[in-house]
């Protein structure tokens, strides 16, 4: 017996078993609905309203009498029991769209790969090489195998000896060699890492050199990146993204390592991950209207556990002390034996990570900004749940995991959310009347507070001077704005009427001592990291921020509020999607991807639980900007231009 | 709807599909029956007996009207339309006990791998070697992940750096390591032909050094053997056999080819002999209360088609000029994309090939018998329906396939059958009565003649001058036994009343005709290889025969009807299966792992239709002994002592 789940506002509906779980209908459907907590129940962030039909579900705390009569219901704990119709709350939308948005204006350019450079420094040379030969037929006086036949014509055409192959090549040897009359175009890795010999992979008739394409994928914990590269003309030619679906599992890593430890857990995380990946990958090569065929290879960074779920490593003591991954190397994989639609020769090579918490996304960002062949003195810095942090120059690099909590992502701030459709990212509050002027995202009814928001807000809070630098509001300041709500007191950024739930929307004590306690963990992990090293912050000469978060971030702001440091806005730059450009790198370049390795055992890691000092530093930036106000000598003199 | 097959005499009964081939419905119940034809129908082989039930069967020429009658039926043309109980004919049956039945007496000592002489020559270094270690657990201070703490203890312990990895190691690394307290046993692959790094394939808990485990496979067009080798021990501990199940879509390597070129052809043979190697392979392992787990590795032996077949590569070329095969070397595999039931870190190795009729089997008998490197000229035959032949020494081998035909299979023969219970194998012919005296195997009713069987009698049949040298019977003798039967003149071995299916067994002028067509091929075979390269037949030191056959064969019959060259008998030497013997030589020593490569590259291939002379040599060879009779020297002193 089946039943049939259709989920609004998407109307989309499919067919499952009956007592089928809600959660995973959803993904079955494609809905993405937010779940922290990977089926147990206990985040509350899976609630959708019952609009008809009949669910099996069970009731917990989270879920207020009313909330209960208005038909809300936790996802993860309802089961289908009849044809249902679901509609997904605002709050758990996840909007793909707001993924490939283009922004401008607010921060600095960035600098995504430069291939012309990589080619006049003459580093363009990709691993993989389509070679085309014609070899003479074979005759009685000269039958030797088809196998040597190639490789005579390899070797007296292009020099190539000593050569490995793929069996699945050998496979259709024989047919491909007589379709063209012997004229035949071989695709060679020369990349294999545990080997020195060229390896033939593919073998395809005619001259087929000019089309000869990659894929380079950045698996995060929220997005899945792909990108099309052409090998023959050396250029990226399309990207698309989607959410990772194992989202439906959890949020977070650690919510998605505990569900890994389930029964087929870790199964089920990594063919998520995969039947992701091949959406996304069938999308861009549909809209480039090229056959998977043609794709030589994949190069692909994730960070250290995400890595894991995909390769089908068990990740478990990743979140136990003391933290050890399983392999923060992995080698060459077809890529079919991780459930990719792709054809047979399509191995995988992923960027090496460095520890548990700072993984192979990091360690390609490095690759991608250059920073392990630059003598300046950098700081690499990637904000997010785990803020990860890289500082060095050419001769050294050390680097650490910052547990800054996921607040610049929207968690532990009770309206925190995703950068999508509705959320309030810029702000500015009347020094007179502390009453907010609001921008929010596709500028639309405000929903919550995004990450850069919060940034902004808290900047804006700081130059109205409604909060002191203990993060604290002042209470000698008569507006309605200012109250006490459930949680403390509180900030009215929106009222009930002008929002999409009908709620306020606040920012509340709590919500800011979140914010400081994350920033002030990422300012406490390089100041430790430099001062490990016998550096200080006066000695930093270049500032590098990946990630998504990177890319929409007010430096002024973020400066203001004491995450990132007082330098001249000159020596900041954008890398975006660093990961993503670092795996595409190793797929342009056999030398870079010869590096990874050597770049990623560069990379000293610290644990900065053990690492002396940092507790003191963590402390000494619980405060806005900073305990200390000679660390960051502009803001300082800025707030005081504002008082003065 | 499904139906009931009953095999008898086997009493094994499958249920199969309405309207299922009855060739297939055997298949599946594990009961052989020969099929030449692949399943076209021609051969009239695959005869059966319908004792009760409903078989809708087409009928060809090949059955006779009271045959028809009295129920037998071609199981390739029949299909099962309701319950049916099916009797395998006796000539049809072919015995699986009779593969392991130990003989004796007949000829020479064979000569098997002397492991202990590998090593006393330090040859004995198995490319595949499992080494304990005993790592530091991880702390805060140290939380090097799985992988870099267990290469730092293989690097401490056993000077090994610079080590690949196998995804599927790295799956279990954390929970083995973890299992008992970071004491673990690593196996080794030091014989990846494409690096020369070792690769790190299976991690077990503990000491596992004592256990550790390789299997060697024999595949032949026929037979599959299996033998268990202790890598621990350094011994050959078990070994077992069945029939090829491809059989059933063909007896020889040609139908097979015509067979995979069916639709799906090529994946049911693949599959089914992949299904014969785990069904003999679990047999073995279960006789030694082994799990499959302790097994390292494979490697393999196997003609050139049957290699193609097992890794799923088209063998199309092998059986049209000029003859190429599509691979003569295969890349290391991993056993479980060739459909083998072992662990996912198990990888084939398998032997080289030269050409489409010598084949890695050949090679493998080189490699054991050790004629590669041996100063003596050697001929190496392998004698079958191609019989291989080799000449050479430590400085150059050549090597040729005769097509001698399946006489000495017993195939072209009227009661030719394989040698199995019933087979007529030892015969002495009185010289004044001309009534035979008749030795079967098992020593039961005989039921046809097997190919060493048809070597004796040829030679009985001179010494008791009953044929003239050109195989044509005397027409001078007054003897029933000497008649004029369907097929022109021929002798009476057995009559009617004492066989198993109430016919007499006879032997005629046109069976002998294909005998001496095939020794002559044979002949003339090895005697054009020699003058190809300036040599004589006298300047031969040695003969290994290898092969099953080469164990049954009665050296002097086979020298007296000119099949084997006149030398003295102490310069024989039988190696058995030396394709088996081959294969296991490779998973003792890294060394002749390394080195098949290069045999195989060392053996020049001549096409015998197209070298020079061979065609002459041929027709000079089609007498009994020969034409030229100073090229047997004893056996014409024994003719002449006998007439005299």
């Amino acid at each position: 017996m089946t039943k049939h789940v259709t989920f609004k506002p998407y109307e989309i509906t499919v067919e499952v078993p009956d007592g089928e779980n809600l959660l995973r209908a959803a993904l079955q459907a494609g809905v993405h609905i937010n779940a922290s907590c990977g089926g147990e129940g206990v985040c509350g962030k899976c609630r959708v309203l019952l609009e008809s039909g009949d669910l099996q579900s069970s009731r917990s705390g989270l879920l207020s009498d009313e909330e209960w009569d208005l038909g809300y219901r936790q996802a993860c704990q309802s089961f289908v029991a009849g044809d249902v119709v679901i509609r997904i709350p605002p709050e758990s939308l996840l909007d793909r769209r707001a993924l490939t948005r283009r922004r401008g204006g607010i921060g600095l350019r960035s600098s995504p790969i430069d291939l012309e450079a990589l080619k006049s420094q003459g580093l363009y040379n990709p691993a993989f090489q389509k070679k085309f030969v014609e070899l003479p037929p074979p005759s009685l006086a000269d039958n030797a195998c088809d196998l040597a036949r190639l490789e005579q014509g390899l070797s007296r055409r292009h020099g190539l000896d000593n050569l490995a192959h793929d069996v699945f090549m050998l496979r259709k040897l024989a047919r491909v060699m007589r379709e063209d009359n012997f004229r035949v175009t071989a695709t060679l890795d020369f990349a294999q890492r545990r080997s020195r010999k060229p390896r033939v992979v593919d073998l395809e008739p005619g001259d087929a050199t000019q089309e000869h394409y990659a894929l380079a994928i950045d698996i995060g914990t929220t997005t899945v990146w792909v990108q099309l590269l052409d090998l023959a003309q050396g250029k990226v030619i399309g990207h698309a993204a989607d959410y990772n679906s194992q989202m439906s599992y959890g949020d977070d890593v650690i919510t998605r390592i505990v569900f890994s430890q389930k029964e087929q857990g870790l199964q089920k995380l990594q063919r998520s991950v995969a039947a992701t990946i091949n959406q996304v990958m069938h999308r861009v090569l549909k809209q480039h209207q090229l056959p998977v065929t043609k794709i030589s290879h994949i190069t692909l960074a994730a960070n250290t556990t995400m890595t894991h779920l995909f390769y089908g490593i068990d990740p478990k003591y990743i979140r136990l002390s003391p933290y050890t991954p399983a392999a923060c190397h992995t080698p060459p994989v077809r890529a079919r034996d991780l459930g990719l639609e792709v054809p047979d020769h399509v191995f995988i090579y992923s960027v090496s990570s460095v520890s548990s918490y700072v993984g192979g996304d990091i360690v390609s960002g490095v690759l991608a900004s250059g920073i392990y062949k630059d003598p300046k003195l950098t700081l690499f810095i990637d904000i997010g749940t785990n803020g990860e942090i890289v500082i060095g120059n050419q001769q050294w690099l050390a680097c650490a995991a910052c547990s800054a909590g996921p607040a610049f992502e929207g968690g532990g701030i009770k309206f925190g959310m995703r950068a999508t459709a509705g959320a309030i990212e810029e702000v500015s509050i009347n020094p007179q009347t502390y009453e907010p002027m609001l921008l929010t995202i596709d500028m639309v009814k405000p929903k919550g507070i995004c990450g850069s928001g919060l940034i902004n807000i808290l900047a804006s809070m700081m130059e109205a001077d409604i909060i002191s630098p203990n993060g604290k509001f002042r209470e000698d300041l008569n507006t309605p704005r200012i109250r006490v709500g459930d949680e403390g007191r509180e900030y009215v950024l929106a009222m009930a009427p002008d929002t999409q739930s009908g709620q306020d929307i606040t920012l509340s004590e709590a919500d800011i001592d979140n914010l400081m306690r994350a920033k002030g963990a990422m300012f406490a992990g390089y100041v430790t990291l430099l001062e490990n090293v016998g550096l200080k912050l006066e000695d930093l000469e270049q500032v590098i921020l990946a990630g998504a978060f990177g890319n929409f971030i007010n430096i002024d702001n973020a400066i203001a509020i004491g995450l990132l440091p007082d330098l001249p806005r000159e020596d900041y730059q954008f890398v975006g999607n660093a990961s993503l450009q670092g795996a595409s790198l190793l797929a342009f370049s056999r030398e870079l991807l010869e590096e990874e390795r050597r770049v990623a055992d560069m990379m000293t890691n610290f644990e900065l639980s053990e690492t002396p000092g940092f507790m003191d530093q963590y402390i000494a930036a619980l405060f806005l900007p900073h305990t200390k106000m000679e660390y960051f000598p502009s803001v300082s003199e800025r707030l005081k231009s504002l008082k003065g």
